[in-house]
């Protein structure tokens, strides 16, 4: 075998970040008829099938590990092109940095780690957001160079520091509490009183009346996928649910809500894995979101 | 052909909406293998293959249609038992209202319109997130029993109806301002400056260029696809974005951000699509989003 093609490698990539041949073409400038003859060219030299073609398009199992390395090869190779060039040396395309981030920390504190890198008109942030139990996924997918996490064990390739934990308070509107809590949180009540969960991933309300009861309970829930949108949930009324500390305790102070199990929190430790390429970028954002983590984090 | 088992439409909408046989078999209580079972004798009268297996399952094409069904059939069967057994009647298990939101909606005006709705036990939202120019497929797809949708034509056996517009105006943090537009929203600034746009749907950024400067420009993008997120990376300086114009008046008012196109605004005009159905749950929370709608959107 001769190694791969890095073009097609990068049409790879461009197929999966952007979920279809057509857009692939746009951001290559070539036709979707290209895309296609070049993810058949790499699809017979590795002898698997690569891509699902679906809507949106998805690497396969086999595609996976190529993806990652069109990723790896992308980001050295625009750095490698800056340095030679150096910075006179005219525009080295646009490096984007992919990060799949928890969505209470990208609600919260992780904005300000990416504007603590100084500026840089060629440098693309793609964030994305998922469960801190899920997010890991993607960075073994190759989807994403680095993931804020909750999954300890590095991914293979990759580097995982500690970031601190984020702690959660249970809160509730005080109309709700009054009807539902004015016992305590007993298993009575935590099996009965409606609760708002994040989505289907979001398993941290359930495992925190698990600790708290010793039970697993069924409560109804509403599922209100949106961090302003959960929280404004709560203050309404809608069910009681588990709030990042930053936002519970100006909830609080505000006499919006009211803790339901004072004194019981449940943190949820996270980590910064990401991917080990001697990558400037990559370094520079991995320093910047520990200092702002160790801010930010317990 | 003898009609469709409603069990197997069940578990059809079971499959589909929690992603997998096991999850699926969870909400059932039945084993993953009698999931499967139900479905291939569905997938056998119907003489189609109606479940796409893979993580997260979805319908096919042929499997829409009776997804759709399912959904329509359980909400009226649910009202009508509870009609049937009157208030003492017991539990008549949970009825699960599925919509599917814009973010920004999400993030400022429609939480209220659910706590509009008299506190149900047995009534569950199952809100969904997905941008405005395609919050329609799933409402199509049977995914949802509503939608707050840019799309004015309705939905094959939907009812549509306006609700305004939301507005949206072009903010950036005073410094970003300073460095790209201090000649003013001209092509060349806008078509280097860093935009932050939500995610790989949201076109209102382009748009907004496309409208003010007749070109189509491609500047340097940033994707973070959280509200919050969103409006403190622009607050930080990360790039200029669209802003819903109840978060960028308290913005500008606090003078976070500037207005780099001042008396220019993006109008999304808003629309409810929901089933025709004679649910009362739907017709209450049709009544609420309606009113909640009209003193929050043009």
């Amino acid at each position: 075998m001769d190694g791969l093609d890095s073009t097609q490698l990068r049409t790879l990539a461009a197929v999966v970040s952007e979920g279809s041949f057509e857009a692939a073409g746009r951001l290559l400038h070539v036709t979707p008829s290209a895309v296609s003859q070049r993810i058949k060219a790499l699809e017979e030299t590795v002898g698997q099938v690569l891509v699902r073609r679906q809507r949106p398009c998805d690497a396969t199992e086999a595609g996976r590990p190529l993806l990652r390395l069109a990723g790896q090869l992308a980001l050295l190779e625009r750095e490698a092109l800056a340095d030679a060039r150096g910075p006179l040396g005219g525009d080295p395309g646009r490096t984007r940095v992919a990060v799949v981030v928890n969505a209470d920390s990208l609600a919260t504190w992780f904005p300000a780690a990416l504007a603590r890198l100084p500026a840089r008109p060629e440098l693309s942030f793609d964030i994305r957001q998922d469960d801190q139990d899920h997010t890991a996924e993607l960075l073994r997918d190759g989807v994403v160079t680095a993931a804020v996490t909750a999954q300890r064990e590095a991914v293979q390739g990759c580097r995982v520091r500690p970031l601190g934990a984020m702690r959660y308070r249970a809160l509730a509107a005080p109309s709700l509490a009054d009807r539902w809590f004015a016992d305590g949180l007993t298993p009575a009540a935590a099996g009965a009183a409606p609760v708002v969960v994040f989505d289907r991933k979001d398993q941290i309300q359930h495992r925190f009346l698990r600790t708290l009861t010793g039970r697993t309970l069924d409560p109804p829930v509403h599922y209100v996928p949106s961090v302003p949108a959960f929280n404004e949930s709560i203050q309404l009324g809608l069910g009681w649910g588990l709030v990042a500390e930053r936002i519970a305790d100006a909830d609080l102070a505000a006499g919006n809500c009211v803790d339901i199990a004072p004194g019981r929190v449940l943190d949820v430790p996270l980590y910064w894995q990401h991917w080990r390429l001697d990558s400037q970028v990559l370094n520079a954002l991995t320093a910047a979101v520990c200092a702002v983590a160790a801010d930010s984090l317990r």
